[in-house]
């Protein structure tokens, strides 16, 4: 790993397209960062409260261009607002290939994907939370053509609200994705709705074991449908490997699913360069970006297990 | 539905044997609900962690005897205890069948299946907690055979504790828990042992809906294990009706389980008098007791949907 100067430059403005849960709350962390952030949403209603939390609301945009819309309205999100073309373009999207495939030919080196990890049951403008980041993952992704410096503006932005960033690829992202995201959204419906079968009584026996496996059935249904139908090549592929899972005898599958939820998550700091195949290697081994130094990144990888 | 009178006796003494998470907090509750309580359990940490919240530990058990032990020690757990010929012998087992089949010859009409659905992932002694109860629904069998004066003497101690009765008979318990506790059980620990198999990336971009998804796999392996082998046919079959809900298409499943999930919960006050057909329609209907009058029970059913 070669380590080479990062050039320290000032932080670029950040327009934040779609002001929902997660948009509204990223303009909402970073006004208590101090950073300068304007905001869009086709919502009049979106628009005044972010008004009220002290974003600029604008349909030009310039610095980080962030993308904060549902899945199907990504290829269109910028249509009828003006972007300056220097502009660097992330997009919060919960599925990394096809949000490339659609983005990349057109922005090329200047779109950086990205998907932080958080997000609840609740959706829409009323569910802003600017402690929303605050530990949590933010996939980024670094494809062979990905400007490095442009990543690091927007792992930057993400840094500054409280997240800690992952580097992928938009085709890791959505296989690791649809084994810790989609197969959990699509099992709590089917637990539930089977449970819904079952009748009023299992229903009026349901305690915290339910609970905890169906609250994300809870979620927007368009939206969850939106997130899997997006990724639907990983995510029909992974129940398979939940099932041969259930397969496997009762004391060997309750054995290996109490030593996977309990596993110690030790980490140690490591310092990364910025450099595509370093940067990978990292977020392969399961580590993460916390900050970025002159020269180097700093991160987390876990514990040798 | 005949109503006929209630006899109005003064609360028996309550005998817990197992003073662990359950057992204790039952105890703990019954303390601060005034009840006369004793203990014993065979760890003399349990015991000593009781009697310093104000239980007596003894061996002479009477009025109410709680079986508050691992499903694998219930058939045991009266051994070289002094146990009074008239007690009213209950449990707090996690299925029914297996107890009642156990139990149930030597003791008749005085066995009075339970199940409390509440309960953490901790367990033992350290994790108790005198409010485990308070709004919890607690399933209690009426079997062809049961005495409904013994069954409502354990009613009443439940209704003491802050929870909701359900009557049901063990077969129709165990159908029920296997849909909305047992499933929950492998479905969690399956997700988390394919999300380790997935590897170290997935691992680190986990968050809410698998955490969600897998808390209870951090649930003590021997436990769970003892629960879902000891309802193995039910716990067996239901699986497969969470595998037809998954073979549906992704928009119908996900709003199918977003119907489920999202249903109100409302509900309207009934009476029913101790009568063993009206009470287990009550459980049948979703409903509980809540109070017992002189003739009446107090209960509730959902809304008609």
């Amino acid at each position: 790993m070669t380590a080479f100067p990062v050039p320290t430059l000032p932080a670029p403005p950040v327009a934040v397209v779609g002001l929902g849960q997660l948009g509204g709350s990223l303009t909402a962390a970073l006004v208590d960062a101090g950073r300068p952030v304007s905001g869009w949403d086709v919502d009049p209603a979106a628009r005044d409260a972010a008004q009220a939390r002290g974003v600029t609301v604008s349909r030009e945009l310039a610095g980080i261009v962030v993308l904060a819309v549902p899945l199907p309205a990504m290829g269109t999100a910028l249509d009828g607002l003006t972007v300056d073309p220097d502009a660097t373009v992330t997009d919060l999207g919960s599925v990394k290939t096809p949000v490339l495939e659609r983005l990349g030919p057109r922005l090329g080196g200047r779109f950086v994907g990205g998907h932080p990890m958080c997000g609840t049951e609740r959706s829409g403008h009323t569910a802003v939370d600017p402690g929303l980041f605050t530990g949590a993952r933010w996939a980024l992704c670094l494809e062979q053509d990905t400007d490095p410096h442009r990543w690091l503006r927007v792992a930057e932005m993400a840094i500054a609200v409280g997240a800690e960033v992952v580097p992928v690829t938009a085709a890791e992202h959505d296989d690791a994705v649809a084994a810790i995201s989609h197969v959990p959204h699509l099992l709590a419906a089917a637990l539930a709705a089977a449970a819904d079968e079952a009748g009023p009584l299992a229903r009026a026996l349901a305690a915290g074991s339910f609970r905890d496996g169906t609250r994300v059935a809870g979620s927007d249904p368009a939206f969850v449908t939106a997130m899997v139908e997006g990724n639907a090549k990983p995510a029909a592929a992974a129940p398979a490997r939940v099932q041969r899972q259930l397969d496997r005898p009762w004391p060997e599958l309750v054995a290996a699913g109490h030593a996977a939820a309990t596993r110690p998550a030790g980490r140690r700091s490591v310092r990364v360069p910025l450099d595509r195949a370093a940067l990978l290697a990292l977020g392969r081994a399961g580590g993460a970006v916390t900050r970025r130094l002159a020269a180097f990144l700093d991160g987390w990888v876990p514990d040798a297990e």
